[in-house]
């Protein structure tokens, strides 16, 4: 089963210059042949070749498939982590988990300011195509953390925290659109806890020891996805 | 703070090659300074120092320090993954949650029969020293399926697999002792699967989408440290 994304193909009918390459040159797929496009919004269609062409594939639709939503709109908000792949493993596994925004902040702690967005989208896509999962996260620019807080709408907010006894487990059932903050290496300042909790995050933790950025980011993802 | 991890401190009251050399001259720790020694089996103590030497620094214990303790044993038993680096990252993610055993597995459809555990080993201590976790997970080496299946001993077996519908969060409440089974890239095979419900492995799936092994393999170390 070869799965290509295609965000607008419901329009085009077609695949574009890169998925259309991978089908003809490397995947060797003729007029005729069935695949899967997935566009990210929702929707994964089986679909059949009418014209191949290592420039554009173009397709006729067969049927929209029947897809599993994961139950809960989630958004991690997370620092930037000082080493760039951490951050990639966080992106590749919260596409797996169905985590449908990544808000990347920049707090007091965070070490760097700037992220290389167009490679997280492609790793998400890549994650996107192998997990079945047809949301496609939607990550942010940088964010300044004061900007993130003032905007975030949910009906449940959570702030990760060590420091909290409060489990995960024991206030998120019955929430369908939460979003989970987490802090940088050095954590929030506590200003920046205080000006969380202000404006409704409620803190929790995630077990009982300390998580690196990225491991609390999976874990809030996880967590999210299965309970 | 600075944590060093030492087994044997209890009987040696010091801390051996590397440790010692990181202490002295990197740290320049100096004699009269304090530190926290990890023992990784359930321990953590603070210490002074009463004679430092870059091969050899000697210690007295202040106390045994309180520590949180995770509230199930866990044991993951994941199948080879074809890259390396996807076996570290999980062997880093799972210490973070306080994993007790990893069972390395050999399957039908493992790419690969061999793996450094030394090198295993020495991410899951660096992971403990950074976690505050103080149980180090014991990894194995690289076992053939069906050897673990028939001795696999614990209170719930969980079998992981994308295809069943059972929840895990509907099983694991009051198990205290629970080992979670996670596939190859390419699945068990039918055979495989049915050795474990054979032998009471419960089949769960662990969310709406495909995981690669090792986001299986954390979602349930990060489940059976949450729920």
């Amino acid at each position: 089963m070869h799965v290509f994304y295609e965000p607008r193909i419901a329009e085009t009918l077609a695949l574009s210059n890169e998925e259309a390459k991978h089908a003809v040159n490397v995947l060797r797929m003729q007029n005729g042949d069935v695949l899967y496009v997935n566009d990210g919004s929702g929707n994964l269609f089986q679909a059949r070749i009418v014209e191949s062409h290592p420039k554009k594939v173009t397709l006729e639709i067969v049927e929209r498939v029947q897809t599993k939503t994961a139950p809960r709109r989630v958004r991690i908000a997370v620092a930037l982590t000082r080493q760039a792949d951490r951050l990639e493993w966080f992106v590749e596994k919260a596409t797996e988990f169905g985590v449908r925004d990544i808000t990347l902040l920049v707090t007091h702690n965070t070490g760097r300011h700037k992220v290389n967005v167009d490679r997280l989208n492609k790793i998400a896509i890549a994650a996107l195509k192998q997990s079945g999962n047809v949301f496609l996260p939607i990550i942010s620019q940088p964010t300044p953390y004061k900007t993130f807080i003032h905007q975030a709408d949910a009906s449940l907010k959570l702030l990760c925290t060590a420091a909290d006894d409060c489990d995960v487990k024991s206030v998120v059932a019955q929430h369908m659109n939460v979003i989970a903050l987490v802090g940088p290496e050095g954590d929030f300042t506590a200003e920046e806890m205080k000006l969380a909790v202000d404006n409704g995050f409620v803190p929790v933790n995630l077990g009982p020891y300390r998580l690196r950025t990225e491991t609390a980011a999976i874990a809030a993802a996880c967590a999210l996805s299965l309970m």
